[in-house]
């Protein structure tokens, strides 16, 4: 069988990517396990550093009809569609928003029905698809009321892969993931970045600029356990999905002080003063229409889990990219 | 001021044009009365029966830009957008139903953003919004779950509406309506057809099909106030509606038997006895599917009002249309 990861030369794509590539094989609809025999990457960018003669990467514009009907074929039953615009940015760039996070998500899904060979696909959505007034435990059945054009964007997203679901063209499955923290590398367009930077500049001995409010609350999954989790989603019987074929990711909600905390018991006080606090109100207006934590009861039913401490989140990032503490 | 009315040559967008003219102004964004002095109707067929110097008739495809394009200029600051493909039909022609309930409200919006004058739009949605697992009574906070194509459609399309009216492109109002009941003339392809055609068709002294169970609950409003809610809901001050531009109108919760019932009490036995129950499953599952009731609080709060019971339904539909009981 043949994977097509969406947004595979991207962080999460690449390390999806290596994962798949170590096991070998996932699980089939019906629960038999299925050798992965192609690994498509699809993105702007070459995929670079795979040594696998299992792993294609093509450079296309994923909105464009002609890139994903020449890569989906009846083989490719899996899909997972991780290519996206990022918040901060769908906000500055209203067209490059819609048309990546909207229009090329129904071009994969039209792709798919006209194929018809129904693949499973995984859908990745976000904390900012909720907003406005919202109870302080976001529940599975709580109204999305996206507060940015990205949030309305993964919204609509979320509702055409329901339908195309439901009408048998895919069989879609969407995992709205917390802020993922920590992310190596460097500070992105996200308004959520922030929530990595404030943990890896200092790590690597740089001062963070923190834009937000020490009392806002964040609701974050690690690297680590959202692989884990786009997998298992993948996995996961369609029956025990049902109707609602959107999942709430679990997570760790935290305050920035209690990230700043975190950050000392791990790695001792003189990290954790690398982190200045300069509130930036656009990027403040962004994350704090977001929910701080929702409920994960469906998701943990589902076997689905995260870090129990956003210390471990650290501890883990620390030994998953080989971090020396300084 | 121009008011431009998509689906201007149907039912609901006739009465309203008529309902416009007969009042002559509306409400501008500040509350001061605008006078109207262009009412553009557009719709696939011609509006006919309008001697009225202010209205405009256009034949067009709404779907294709250059009709709206043409249409919508710096005076058009009222916009009702009706034109929509029925539920039933949207789920036999997914392409239709994704053209014109999803692809025409985009361009419709994108229009207005080009043009940069923020008109008020008034979009009307629907009880199909809802669907699967929900309270009895639906909330205002109550998650969009559509089970079918069209609820679908027009759930995407409100949330397009309400980034739209964030970002300020325009100044949006989404009113989800209850099943219109009684509406004249004939049966459409609308799963919810049949809540006007058995009170309507033995008032007519002909027998009608109820294509789904006697327990069956749906939600109703008749043409009357759902116009009287359309003018109101434009009418809002944009400030009372804060950040979530869905509004559920209120309505009637009747089961068909006491549909039956009330039009006993209006009409007699004899017209009430030509409903005859012959199950649709087809039509079932889609209307099994939407709310038989919603909390109707806000909409109360903001004025907006339905008849108290379905008997009055009935007789002002025999008012409204001049119906001679046989």
């Amino acid at each position: 069988m043949k994977v097509l990861i969406t947004g595979g030369a991207g962080f999460l794509g690449q390390r999806l990517a290596r994962e798949l590539l170590a096991r070998g094989e996932v699980k089939g609809p019906l629960g038999e396990p299925q050798p992965i025999t192609e690994l498509v990457l699809l993105d702007v960018v070459p995929a670079t550093g795979f040594e696998d003669s299992r792993v294609r990467s093509e450079v296309g514009d994923i909105a464009e009809r002609s890139v994903l009907e020449g890569l989906i074929d009846d083989e490719t039953s899996v899909i997972f569609h991780l290519a996206a615009i990022v918040s901060g940015q769908a906000e500055a760039d209203f067209d490059l928003g819609m048309r990546i996070n909207l229009d090329a998500s129904r071009v994969l899904l039209e792709t798919c029905r006209l194929r018809g060979h129904r693949p499973r696909v995984v859908f990745t959505s976000s904390v900012a698809v909720y907003g406005g007034e919202m109870p302080d435990v976001v529940q599975n059945d709580t109204a999305l009321n996206p507060q940015s054009s990205y949030g309305a964007q993964k919204a609509i997203a979320e509702l055409l892969l329901n339908d195309y679901t439901r009408r048998g063209f895919v069989d879609g499955r969407v995992l709205r993931l917390p802020t993922i923290s920590v992310r190596p590398g460097k500070p992105n367009a996200a308004a959520s970045s922030f929530a990595s930077g404030i943990i890896r500049e200092p790590l690597n001995g740089e001062a963070a600029i923190c834009p937000v409010p020490r009392n806002t609350r964040v609701w974050l999954l690690s690297p680590r356990k959202a692989i884990a989790c786009l997998i298992a989603g993948l996995e996961l019987d369609a029956a025990a999905l049902g109707m609602q074929r959107a999942l709430n990711l679990p997570g760790i909600s935290v305050s920035v002080d209690e990230m700043v905390e975190a950050l000392r018991e791990v790695a001792g006080e003189k990290v954790a003063k690398r982190i200045e606090i300069k509130v930036d109100p656009r990027i403040e207006k962004i994350v704090s229409s977001w929910p701080g934590r929702w409920d994960t009861t469906r998701a943990e039913q589902l076997g689905l889990m995260a870090e129990h401490s956003f210390a471990d989140v650290i501890r883990s990032y620390i030994e998953d990219e080989h971090i020396e503490v300084r």
